[in-house]
Order: C-alpha cells, then sequence, then structure tokens
C-alpha cells in the first residue's frame, strides 16, 4: 500500500489533494467546496478569535460532513521594540501623507495569533481530522494534546533538517514547502533564506529523508505539476494559489484582479507585509522598501501600520500596500469554481495513480 | 513526433539526455564518454583560449564520432573600474595576509572570454553540431554565421520572457535554467534575482510560451527528476551536478569530497567567484563576505584576486576560497562512471516515454 493511499483512504478522500489554508483570503465556503469535491478543505485559524475559528468550523460542518483540516501558525510573539517600531512608522510616514493619513495615529499590535491552549479548548470538542502547523510545532503538552484528541498531524518543512525535526517530534504527515509557495514561508529552524530551495529538490530529499507520507506545496496548479510531485515522490499535493481567483475564495478584487496575468509572474519573497518571509506579487511598497527590510517590525508586528494605508489605497482601487500572496506559478490562475478546480486535480491524481502506484510511493 | 524525439532524432542520441557544459570542472573526457553512451556531452568554452578549444574539440572527436556541443558565455567585457577594483583588494587583503601573501600583488584580468569572432573562425571548420550560449546571444551577424555552418543553437533562459526573446531570434532549443542549477544564472534581460523561479514554475511556463523544444535544467539527477521534468513537457534534460564525481570530471578533490554529503545541501547564489550571480555550495568566503556583495568587480573581473588566495588555501587542503559549483540537488551525487550515469539517465528518460510521448510533449 503506498503513502498516497493510505492519505487518501485514512481521511475518505477522492484523492491527496489539499487545499492549502490562506489566512485572510478564505474560509469555510472554499474549504467545504473542496471538501465535497473530494480533496482536504483546510480553515487557517491565523487570523480568527476563538469565537471566529468555532463559527468557522461550525459552517464548514454545516456544509460537509467530510474531513477537512485547521490550520495554526506556531509563532512565539516577539518582545515589543519601540524603537523598531518608530523606525517603521518613519519609513511608512510619506505614504501616510500621500493619502492625507497622520502617521502618528499609525496603529500596533498582532494581527495573528499562535496555537495556543484557549485554541485548543475551542478546537478539541469539535474534532477537526487534521491539524496542520506552519512555523514549526507548539509545545510539546499542547502538542500531545492534538495527538490525543485524535487529529492527524502535518506540518510544513522547508528543508530536510525541519522534515527530520517534525518527524522526530511525531509529525503524521510532512508537507514539503518549496520556495515557488505563495504566502508566508514556513522555516522555523533556519532564518537564512538561501536554505530555501525549489519544490524540484526539495521533495525529493525530504521524501528520502523521512518515512512518513510527505505532500507537495509551491508551484502546484494543474495536471502537469501534479504529475511531476508524484514523479518525485510526493503522497499527496497541497494546492493554494490557484484557488484563489475561485468565487469561493474571499481574495480581494485588486489582488483577483491580477492572478492569472503577466504580472503574477514576477513574485519575490518578502518581510514587508508581516514581518516573516513570504511570497507575493511585487507591488510599489515591494519595490520601494524592501522586498527585504530591516525595519521592519517582528512578526506578528508589522501588518498593524499599514493597515490604514492598505485601506486608504484600496479604497482608491490601488494594491500598492496589499500584500497580493502569490507562488510562482500564480500566473496560470483561473477563474473557476473550486468545485470544479478540485475535480479537476483529483482526476489529474488519480490518472497518474497506475504506474507510480507500481513503484511503491 | 513529439518535441522530444526531434531533438533525440536529430542528434542521433539515444535519449535527450545532455551533459551541462561546466567551465572549470570538465573537459573533452566527460563530453566523449557521455557522448558514447547515448547523450549529448559538452564542452564548456568559456575559460579555454582559441588554440585550447580547438585542441578540446579535435580531443573529443577522437574519442567520439557522435553529436556533441560547444558552450560559450555571450557577456560583454566591462570597463575596467580602478575603485572598485581596488576595494576588492582591500576586503581580501585580511585573507591575503592570513596565507602570508602581499595584497598588493593581487592580479587582475579576466579569465572567461565571451563568444567572438576569432572562437568562431576556430570553430567554424570543425562544425560542431551544437552550439549552446549562456548569458544571452551574441550579436546578430555572429549568430548568423553559427547557424549558417549548421549547428543546431541552445540557450538558457531563466524566465518567460527570456525565452520568448530567445525563441524571437532563432534560437532552435531554449534550456529553462531553474534556480536549483548550479553555476551561473544565466539571466540576460533582469538582474533582479527576485525573477528567478524554480524549475517546477519555469519549466511549464516556458513550455506554454515557446513552441521550440524546451530542456530542463536545475535539479535533475536521477529517475525521479527525469519522470518529474518529463512530466512538466520538457522535451529533454540537462545534467551538471550529478556529474561531478565522476572521474572523467575534472573537479577538485576538496570539491569531490563534499558533494554527495549533507554539506552539499546548503548552497547560495553568490556574485563572489565571478562578479555574476552563481549557485555554490556555502563556504568561509561566502559566509563572510556574502553571498552577494556590492564590492565585487563586475563579470568577469572578479576571480583574478582571489586565484592566489585559492590556490594558498586548497595546498593546505582548504576550500575557503574556492567556487564549490553545486546545484541544489547536489547532496545526491554519487561517485560513479559517467557512461553508466548517462545510461541510467537515457533508460529513466526512455522509461516514462510511453505515456507521456501520447500526450504530444
Amino acid at each position: 500500500m503506498t503513502r498516497a493511499f493510505e492519505l487518501a483512504a485514512r481521511l475518505g478522500l477522492a484523492a491527496p489533494v489539499i487545499q492549502a489554508p490562506m489566512a485572510g483570503v478564505q474560509g469555510h465556503a472554499l474549504a467545504a467546496t473542496v471538501c465535497e469535491a473530494g480533496g482536504l478543505g483546510f480553515i487557517p485559524a491565523a487570523m480568527l478569535s476563538p469565537e471566529g475559528l468555532r463559527a468557522e468550523i461550525e459552517a464548514l460542518r454545516a456544509r460537509s460532513s467530510r474531513a477537512f483540516g485547521v490550520n495554526f501558525f506556531c509563532h512565539r510573539n516577539p518582545e515589543p521594540d519601540a524603537a523598531r517600531e518608530q523606525r517603521w512608522r518613519q519609513r511608512l510616514a510619506p505614504y501616510y501623507r500621500e493619502y492625507g493619513l497622520d502617521p502618528d495615529q499609525a496603529p500596533s499590535g498582532a494581527m495573528r495569533a499562535p496555537f495556543s491552549d484557549a485554541l485548543a479548548e475551542i478546537v478539541e470538542p469539535l474534532r477537526p481530522p487534521v491539524v496542520s502547523f506552519h512555523f514549526g510545532l507548539p509545545e510539546a503538552a499542547l502538542l500531545a494534546r492534538v495527538k490525543r484528541w485524535g487529529s492527524l498531524v502535518m506540518a510544513s518543512a522547508t528543508t530536510v533538517d525541519e522534515a527530520r525535526w517534525l518527524e522526530g517530534r511525531g509529525v503524521d504527515v510532512v508537507i514539503a514547502q518549496g520556495l515557488e509557495a505563495g504566502g508566508h514561508r514556513g522555516h522555523f529552524l533556519d532564518a537564512d533564506l538561501t536554505r530555501q530551495s525549489g519544490v524540484f529538490s526539495l521533495l525529493p530529499l525530504v521524501v528520502r529523508a523521512v518515512s512518513v507520507p510527505v505532500v507537495a506545496a509551491g508551484g502546484i496548479g494543474d495536471a502537469a505539476t501534479i504529475a511531476a510531485a508524484r514523479a518525485l515522490g510526493a503522497a499527496g499535493v497541497q494546492i493554494g494559489s490557484a484557488y484563489l481567483k475561485t468565487p469561493e475564495a474571499t481574495t480581494s478584487p485588486l489582488h483577483r484582479a491580477l492572478l492569472g496575468t503577466e504580472a503574477a509572474s514576477h513574485t519575490a519573497i518578502t518581510n514587508l507585509f508581516s514581518g516573516r518571509p513570504a511570497r507575493a506579487i511585487v507591488n510599489r511598497l515591494m519595490r520601494e522598501c524592501g522586498p527585504l527590510c530591516d525595519e521592519v517590525p517582528a512578526f506578528p508586528l508589522a501588518p498593524a501600520a499599514l493597515a490604514p494605508l492598505r485601506e486608504a489605497a484600496q479604497a482608491r482601487g490601488c494594491s500598492d500596500f496589499s500584500s497580493l500572496w502569490a507562488g510562482q506559478y500564480a500566473a496560470t490562475c483561473r477563474e473557476a469554481p473550486a468545485a470544479q478546480l478540485t475535480r479537476e486535480f483529483v482526476a489529474a491524481w488519480n490518472d497518474g495513480a497506475g504506474p507510480h502506484a507500481k513503484e511503491g510511493t
């Protein structure tokens, strides 16, 4: 029995096609649609309050009784650094003035929260079949609690060392996140971005290094890339950007208009929007301040001061200050219902199942 | 008839498996062995004099009558910049003193030459079946001369725009170089490294954008990665790092000892060794000065001042100042004869030929 078959069978999926959790651009509507079409839908919890998370899970459950996942971030909140916060506000001040905003009124604070006892309290009675983590894992007692209540645990690795680290702590499925992926890089053992590699190298190296199933993430969005991931030993595929133009996603109109066009072919890894490196379509803020900038407050404190600017610009139809998350394959995004895309991805996976299954992947 | 089949048939190859030209670490011995085993061997011309190039081609011809290629760089030599040269020497001065060398005696000059009329004079009567170019193309008259004498012309693209540009100028085969690749990045339209993408995204995007055959380069080194490249639409594969541990390569013992080990899993794109970005195993110079440093003289003027340091360090068994070219998959390099590796690559390609040929790739 192959690793891929185990994963799909255990969760009752038509194929191990996983919708990548994407905080801020999707919720239960996309997740439920993917679940009903035979894939694994995900609710991203990072930007939800405990009550908001409960509501999202209940809304999903009302629309689908199939397996789904909930994704949490596992960062540690940083010590506030007033000097750094001040430098960032100074950097943004000319933009504030350009939009008639008062730089002294720039807000601060965290807009993303890590997994916690409070969130575990909410989630435990709802027993999601899958829980996935980004930026490592929660502390041991909290992880043990998740495993005790029976969720399958997945977590992102961006290097072979991270994959081994996760397997050693009992993760059931490793997600190998190639640097093609949109949104936040999941690295947690080493902040050196030169250690991040393309999925074409990372995936087979991780498959060699661990014995748990390995899901490929980054640059996957059609039959050819699904077939390539299978050939490299993936036990499943996690697909994000390809869902951003579906009606079920909550992607902003400005963001949506760029996806699937040449504009989406130039992305870069930037820390400007959150404080941690993440891949987004290059826009004015990235060109003028980065894409990587030392003055940005530590994750997750960066976005607060950007929010008023982003809102003011978006109100004028301008995405100069928006985080336009997208992977390196986002020029191929199509406007199509999520159910249709999911069925295509499932069919593409299963088309490749014959010969590859024999190879024991 | 598929693009892949055309390429192999036209050149009389057992499969479109191309040995990547690697200046400084291989010559006719590796190329001839690959040719005789059914692949396309390459002579890298960038570090050869015209007479040296003639000798290499003649030596290859003496060992194989099969198709082969010659690779040229297409950079323009920069204006000398005494101030920048001086800053670089100052940067290197502490290392010079550490090795008991006189920083005032640091040499300067170019160690790599672009394709030229003088080289064309040498090559034309030898009529290599393939000529490939890196860093764009030579000027129109020189390119027309190569096409007139009948060589198949290949050139590297690192973006969709570069692929279209090359096709528009009559290139017969585009090599899509993903950022996993070892050695020099081939980009020539835009120096912004954020435009460089993983082969997993680049390859299918280039295949969609051009109608000529597209060869995949970067991160390919075994049956799984060859199958994945085919799935992404490659008409052939160009393989470099995997040949570096063969007895036929001239890779230094220090470099050889790192390939195929965990040490080779940390590479980075650096401009320190030549002045242009290239992927190498991270070593002391890269950690302490870079990997990307503004003080480095323009390509190809950087290596001269490093040469005495590299020699002195290597004499002590130390690769702190050596350019340890390697791709992101180089931790999988094996010590094996080049003929054996080539036959494995050919078999891997042909194993995948059945189902994929039907798809019309």
